[in-house]
């Protein structure tokens, strides 16, 4: 399928059949992720591939129970990972010097960059896709049930199966929203009130702000979806994840 | 271009034709960056675009000074931007609780898949592109000169534009080194040295070991091209990023 099709036709499938996907568009998808750009091609990311169904259960809990991860065929978790690149330098008697913030982050982009080329290719054979932030939440745990040893970190989740809804595109805030010329220009509340306009005319918010009985759409998001005290506990957890995966030594 | 075509066909370009890329062509790109999964659709992230010829001359000292930073005609910036979002939350009477690390880790991860479709789309206009690694070494200095409000972390960079090289496709590890099933699968030595076999005896691994004086391809990456010391440096750089722009207050 068309490049800029596959981008603009893109929405997240929550409701999968569980019909297979063939082993060789698999492989095609994997094949693609390792195509994407990687820091002095060092490739320092996995992909953990469940399709076992009692895997599946498990790795359900770990993801809020969205059932999607139970439906759909193929679960593509992709991991920050320093672990196979340190054992090779320590092979050949070079002293890695990974085991930083700096390396997560760079590690953690490849990881991500891995995933958006496997999204693009799923969805190119017509399957869908659906990411899931719930990784970052509970990457202590997946560490556990991955048994993933130092140097490698859950990053994020592609849920992979052939669609079994067919959305309509999801709305995005106007491209001048999120697009800077030269330099970052600051929004004045007239300019922000524009901006959000039409999102929040919108008759799914109007829904929403009816069933949660709250006063508008940012309340929801502050309220329920992602409030600040999940936010922070996960902060926590997920630091402790990444100092005891190893990226915290930061001093010389 | 074919979705599959297009990304089995990346090479990252590094020498640019002067040409300006057509005002509808980089929309194309943007809208294409703007359909990406995003977090809740939060939309939590921002791109700056760099096109004025004495902007990417200073762009380009923040890049280690890679001359096709000037010679490319654009230069797209990822940010993990929560600024937008907090101020919308703020005039609807809504708290935000976005001040922490996970917070800054979904606008990191929203600003990264972007980045990933903008690349695509560019490259299937028959556009070049290239990342900037350099963008988190030195996202501070950033900060500065594209005046980031709190919020608004730089992530990486795209250099985009018309090829002036046709360089061969670039190595990557057997598939099998990056992809586990079920569990990570831990590397006997053995496997590593298999792993890397092919990479190790390139003619390039050898041009570069000779250039470098050095034993191996390993002991390149460790001492000349991504150094512990480097490396411990630019993680408390960037460390201190996220605390000077409102990410780590994480205690509740």
């Amino acid at each position: 399928m068309d490049t800029i099709k596959t981008i603009s036709e893109h929405r997240s499938i929550r409701n999968y059949k569980s019909d297979a996907i063939d082993e060789s568009i698999l492989n095609q998808i994997l094949e693609a992720a390792s195509r994407a750009s990687t820091t002095g091609n060092m490739q320092v990311y996995s992909i953990i591939v469940t399709r076992d169904e009692e895997k599946k259960k498990q790795l359900c809990g770990f993801h809020f129970n969205q059932k999607m991860v139970v439906q759909a065929p193929v679960i593509l978790t992709f991991c920050a990972d320093f672990y196979r690149f340190n054992q090779w330098c320590k092979q050949r008697d070079a002293e890695p010097g990974y085991d930083n913030f700096l390396s997560f982050m760079t590690a953690a982009i490849d990881a991500l960059l891995a995933a958006q080329n496997a999204a693009l290719a799923a969805e190119s054979f017509g399957l869908g896709i659906c990411y899931l932030g719930t990784t970052t939440y509970n990457a202590d745990k997946l560490i556990d049930f991955f048994q993933c040893p130092e140097g490698v970190i859950p990053i994020t989740t592609l849920v992979v199966g052939y669609p079994n809804e067919s959305p309509e595109l999801t709305d995005r805030l106007p491209l001048e929203a999120i697009v800077h010329h030269e330099n970052y220009q600051s929004y004045t509340a007239e300019i922000i009130d524009e901006l959000y306009q039409e999102k929040e005319n919108l008759p799914l918010t109007m829904k929403l702000i009816e069933e949660n009985q709250l006063k508008n759409l940012a309340q929801i998001f502050t309220q329920k979806r992602y409030t600040k005290k999940d936010n922070k506990y996960f902060s926590k957890s997920f630091l402790n994840v990444i100092t005891n995966q190893g990226f915290m030594n930061n001093d010389e």
